[in-house]
């Protein structure tokens, strides 16, 4: 059964025509989650062929715009192409006045219904669970409320040693609090927006280097690190990745289309 | 002096690989407008290098998602990038409020100076002018307020016989009453959403056929007529062209990427 992950976007705040905003397609178990929704996210859908309408959850981790900016036109798009089935959005609570703002000035009532679960916990919570999958969200440090989502599979494969899990760690400072939940986690993704060489911009925008997030990840004992939501003025990437690699081997840079199979590291 | 209209998106509301929503960059006498905003504006904005920190002007039509999701990235990317030039925005009163909640939530104070207009007359209303370029709102016919835009050129170059005009016609029901405002304009961009073959739902929806906006560009004695706002039905646009052209040989096709020169029709 499928476990991956779907890169739709990996710069940070600036979108470029390589690499868009954060966002990522996640099918775990076969249920369908996306992670973030940059402005451009549908278009992403559309160039990398997912069947965007097998979305059933969609989490917001925070309100910088390049984290949500397409969020309404994906709903919008939903509406338009006659979407029936429920859709469950996570976010900060004033995700819901956005949203419900903008339907209301165009008059639009969703043909679908959208529920809406607020994410307002100090503490890691659970906000879905089904036979197959659960996930926690958690709270990451940043300039506002912001959260990290841990995806746990439940059942063990026939073929497969142990159970996967997958964690999204964007967007955070260097922050230790994180490990004891995400420990032992088979593909961490943690941001890396800049080189060490700008440790001190990363860490007054409470952002984190590659070298950072290598740290998370070996200290985590994570199977594998991707790093993303590179800083726009790193035309090429190559230099975080070697960075974090120093720190932690198994690292992969994330690019716009690549799909990460995950593997239980047991 | 340049007088003349890019295409950053020429599909309606839903975007495809090929035709982005509705965007145009109008460069009125070296004046630049942003009129519309669509999802993705941004990077139709880089694809097509168009230098962004000279628009000082963006008019939104309407609230319909496809005319506006990509202005609050833009407005963050000018951010970004240090703008510090004052940048004036209009549009119906409520783009305020979606504008400064999404602000506020990301605890985001802008560096430079936002100047918002409303636009709430039901008569034709001078929203700016300088020495060279003046430029009147009208009300259109649609489903909720929504604006169309007329640009006339102030001051008769040497080389130029006549005063040159641009008017931008989008979204609205076939609608006579906006041609004494329009009468003798050099271009006008007219929506033309569907094929007459779907007369029904342009009615009902309150969106013209190609057919309806050549009639507008013929009783208002137009130089040419520019049709756009395709539905995303139409894998090949030249059937409503065909149709356009029956009633009105002088018109073309808004195509991405494509700039028109408005030329005066005397």
């Amino acid at each position: 059964m499928n476990f991956s992950v779907t890169i739709l976007g990996s710069n940070s705040a600036i979108p470029s025509l390589s690499r868009n905003p954060s966002a990522q397609w996640l099918n775990a178990a076969e249920r369908i989650f996306l992670i973030d929704c940059a402005e451009g996210t549908q278009l992403q859908l559309r160039r990398f062929h997912l069947h965007f309408q097998r979305i059933k959850h969609i989490l917001i981790s925070h309100l910088h715009g390049d984290h949500y900016y397409g969020l309404m036109g994906l709903l919008t798009t939903f509406h338009l192409l006659g979407r029936k089935e429920i859709l469950h959005l996570y976010g900060p609570p004033e995700l819901s006045d956005i949203v419900n703002l903008q339907l209301e000035v165009s008059l639009t009532r969703l043909l679908y219904p959208l529920e809406f679960h607020p994410l307002v916990s100090a503490e890691p919570e659970m906000i879905f669970t089904d036979e197959r999958v659960e996930v926690t969200a958690f709270p990451l440090l940043h300039s506002i409320p912001t959260y990290g989502f841990l995806f746990r599979e439940k059942i063990r494969l026939r073929n497969y040693p142990a159970c996967r899990s997958y964690a999204y760690c964007s967007d955070t400072a260097y922050d230790e609090s994180i490990i004891p939940l995400i420990k032992g986690v088979d593909l961490v993704y943690h941001e890396a927006t800049f080189h060490t060489e700008l440790q001190e911009q990363a860490r007054n925008r409470l952002h984190s280097t590659a070298a950072e997030a290598a740290t998370i990840a070996l200290k985590c004992g994570a199977g594998k690190l991707l790093i993303g939501h590179f800083s726009a003025r790193y035309d090429s990437i190559q230099p975080l990745l070697d960075e974090a690699r120093a720190v932690f081997p198994e690292t992969i840079a994330a690019s716009d289309g690549e799909t990460i199979q995950i593997f239980s590291k047991h």
